[in-house]
């Protein structure tokens, strides 16, 4: 099925955590890390994240910079890319940033579970996207991103997004950033959470590149899917 | 309070696991990495582990290369260091590899509310270490490592030891090889597991090298401790 160009962009502590185990956001990355994001954020057609880390950290998941918000405009583009929020049961409050800021295209991808009245309420919102019974079918969802004309998308989390996104085959590459802290805890959410892979079931990579930028290490890796 | 200059060796997937969510071992590393832990092994006066690693893995520990061993017995060492297992309960099984491989001392480290016929049984196999009521007390317990001679401590995991003695700012160095896979899963054992770091309080860590070992990244950290 054809399906976008799809990166995840994440920071994670030296021990792997994106959060504590309260799950409070964390600045793990710096000034030079924060601007190569707002060029991957610049240079995508949409930037997808889940309910969780919207009902967490409330991102815009904007284009900071003033240039590259000119530079979109341009070519004829949003200053911001299509933000999209994958939430089954449609929890996203009417009030969050992501609706508030910016400019261009909100979508939430919701499940045909998801209680009608909320949906209905989002659906002034944004443009809802229904893909799948309990949970949004992500493998559903991509195809329509396609169709619809996103080609490059940027994925900001959080853990359990990554996890159904990897494990189903949908993510082509992976940058992330490991900063100069531990974190610690073993319910603190990490890079990739969800069910987790068995052994002998590991999803395989190829590491592109490694960079010490700031006080830490960014790893480029290509996701060897099946 | 004197302790040993300590430092953990630890292998995790690029999402910061140590194993699965089944706490089955996982081979992340490969020769080159296993070789420059073998030489770690070779350098040190101890290699600490906890239960938790004994129960799951049952790792002798002993020093593999035979010209290591050899170069260690010429300096008038035991071919292994001394092996030491953090057991608050007294667990370890009679039969553990760390007793039936290799040479050395043994040390069985435990709290007083191990139970007392366990604790005999065990001090046939090893030297026993009381410290603390519930938990084995980690600074005592290095403070007495100290007392023994012990002065360059290999920690080999896992998650919960490893919070243990980051927790109590008793780690110097961390290397932290990151192979080329994820693991996933949101109860995963991950490098530093436990209670985990509140917001504000997290242990900083500096950056020493960042190198590109076969298909991963070997970091190496120093702890920042208070």
């Amino acid at each position: 099925m054809n399906r976008p160009f799809t990166f995840i962009n994440s920071a994670m502590s030296a021990d792997g955590k994106i959060s504590t185990k309260e799950r409070k956001q964390v600045r793990i990355s710096g000034d030079i890390d924060f601007d190569r994001m707002d060029e991957l954020r610049a240079s995508s057609d949409a930037i997808m994240v889940g309910i969780g880390t919207v009902l967490a950290d409330d991102p815009s998941l904007t284009v900071k910079s003033r240039y590259r918000r000119d530079t979109r405009k341009n070519k004829g583009l949003d200053e911001d890319p299509v933000r999209i929020i994958v939430d089954s049961k449609a929890r996203t409050p009417l009030n969050a940033d992501i609706f508030k800021k910016g400019t261009g295209m909100r979508i939430v991808a919701v499940s045909s579970s998801a209680p009608k009245e909320k949906v209905d309420a989002l659906s002034k919102k944004a443009t809802i996207i229904t893909a799948g019974d309990e949970k949004v079918d992500l493998v559903l969802l991509m195809g329509q991103l396609s169709s619809m004309g996103i080609q490059r998308l940027m994925v900001e989390g959080g853990a359990t997004l990554n996890w159904g996104l990897l494990s189903n085959g949908l993510v082509d590459e992976v940058f992330s950033f490991i900063g100069n802290i531990f974190i610690g805890g073993n319910s603190s959410p990490t890079l990739v959470d969800g069910e987790g892979f068995l052994k002998g079931d590991f999803l395989p990579l190829e590491l592109i590149s490694s960079e010490t930028i700031e006080e830490g290490v960014l790893l480029k890796w290509k996701v060897l899917n099946k």
